[in-house]
């Protein structure tokens, strides 16, 4: 560990008890997320302890966004049923003030997904999860540390940028972390699954900067013990989600590569 | 074992032969269910030894329900495309004297759903398999053996009432069944893919009965040995399809637990 | 290993060093590909070092198609919205003169389906990859060497018939791989992401014939390895992921079973 020791343990406990919550009070999440990671996404989110659902039916996503604790809302395989089912779930979840969470993929490649990804931004996410091009793609800056505090602060979300090292940065406030493995970018849907454990954190605190951070050293610590049993990338998906499944307290102060 | 031994013993030896059965005949089985369901349900199919085909698209469902020797109809994530497809395909099933199997997930999440579920059931389906949630929906009535057996005498259905024990019912008959592990709650679309092995064994017997009871008692029983096998919620998956693919007579003798 | 060992050599050489190019320069694939296929041709190609993208919204594939190095074309789960963005997709990989490959799953089921692939052959895929029956459909002919040799060159396409014998067939060229393992047949779109890895090796040679048949022992090495891992068809899946991972230039030497 790196950093202030002080912001660091303090994460780590946080990160704690919120994957109790998690275990304990099994919140539901709606996950409007891509035909890629939606099985992927499920398991990942019942390995924590949540309850997730999937429908992506324009007709049914405001029931289903209705009863759930948080909304993920995943811009990939954007076909017209997806595109209709965003908004009104969007509207459910701020009507009912409950958190929803952004993930862009690859907002950089597509420009309908593009202009579609920017007319969400007024609808205020409370965690945007996005790697380092779909954040210059979106943002129209390059990546540095004013940029992300200001599009944060633009957006009043958090910015919950993955890639080697993860950064969290909410106006002022930004936290890195440095754990994950390999294997995590050789296995599909790993980023978006990710971005559902965020959403699952940010069900009981309005600090969302916190919840961002939390499930992201939860999933790097998860990963890289779980490459530790893994014989390659495909031994690997089994694996994480029993080592996410079983993390403890004591394995996340062993292994969390935090710094300020 | 609990109840009448005769009864325990029979459904063990029917579910041994119409596990034979699949794996020596091939059926094949169209699964009209949802985007998280298709892989697993495809995989389990074809672990247990059947054929599936997966298409939900409108204009193709007739064909391959045509060709199969099943059909089986789950409602979750019902967009326009299945719910286009899912008449037509119970139409050819029907008129080809078919069996089909409708599996109402979330029907208790969708007033669309139940709505489009409740249609469904004039066109009888030979099984429902829901848990108990679905059930009080779909029903209109809390859980009860009289509600169930009501329920299952007005629809000609046989109702696979699933939960930490399954309830098999078809007008006066009634088992349940006590396997199964928590690890199959944890795993998305386990239930789904559990109501296609059904479907899959209601291709030979008018005894609908049985093969719903059957198909759960294996499903509960490769569970619990895959449940030996693994380390968490993520290595179970594997472990369940390579149990079901190699699960003995012997087996299911020695770890039924059944009661009229 | 069988026939003239200098073909069977070359063949060898040239998938081992057609899997290095993959492993350093990850070409981009797009992959519209069918439901139950998604996740393991994403997770496939990133187990041998592509990059994968997979929607199938029409007004996207264009922009995804573009950056990507090969496209892959497989009709299983034709919908409205693959049938709309296939047609797009192709001719951007046309225009763009990327390599692209048809994977007609179960034309000769669906009658709609049948004449949609028919009509994608006046776009001169550059390699279709198809079983028996789905040749036989697609060409009106029974499987024969004549009949694979007349299509392959009326269509301009080379053929990689697969079962459990494969035979990849460009006008009088032809070769046999006789790799592979039952499990390949017990794992749902096995043969769909296949497909993939032969879209994958397509990106690097006007030799298509060769690109088909090295991905083909690839797989049905790395299928032969995997098996002595697994317990079952669960255990096969992640296993063959693995494999195909670390398989190596001494792996395909040993195992190969190549005949001209």
């Amino acid at each position: 560990m790196n950093g202030t020791p002080s912001i660091q343990i303090e994460l780590i406990d946080q990160a704690a008890a919120l994957l109790d919550k998690v275990r304990s009070l099994s919140p539901r999440v709606h996950c409007i997320t891509n035909a890629a990671a939606q099985v992927f996404t499920a398991n990942l989110l019942l390995a924590a302890g949540a309850l997730p659902s999937l429908t992506v039916a324009q007709d049914e996503v405001a029931a289903f966004t209705q009863r759930a604790s948080a909304l993920l809302v995943n811009l990939g395989t954007l076909d017209p049923e997806r595109r209709a089912a965003i908004p009104k779930a969007i509207a459910v979840a701020r009507e009912a003030e409950r958190p929803w969470v952004l993930d862009p993929v690859f907002v950089d490649v597509s420009p309908p997904r593009y202009a579609f990804a920017r007319s969400l931004l007024d609808k205020k996410p409370n965690i945007i999860r996005c790697n380092s091009l779909e954040f210059e793609s979106l943002s129209s800056r390059t990546v540095s540390a004013a940029a992300l505090s200001t599009f944060s602060r633009a957006y009043q979300s958090v910015i919950a940028l993955t890639g080697p090292v993860d950064r969290i940065v909410s106006g002022e406030r930004s936290i890195s972390i440095a754990n994950g493995h390999d294997y995590m970018g050789r296995t599909t849907a790993m980023g978006c699954a990710g971005t559902a454990l965020i959403t699952a954190f940010s069900v009981w605190s309005d600090d969302h900067f916190t919840a961002a951070a939390a499930a992201l050293l939860v999933i790097g610590v998860a990963g890289e013990l779980a490459a530790q049993d893994a014989q390659g990338p495909g031994s690997f998906v089994p694996a994480f989600l029993d080592r996410l499944a079983l993390l403890s307290h004591e394995q996340l102060l062993t292994h969390a590569r935090i710094s300020a």
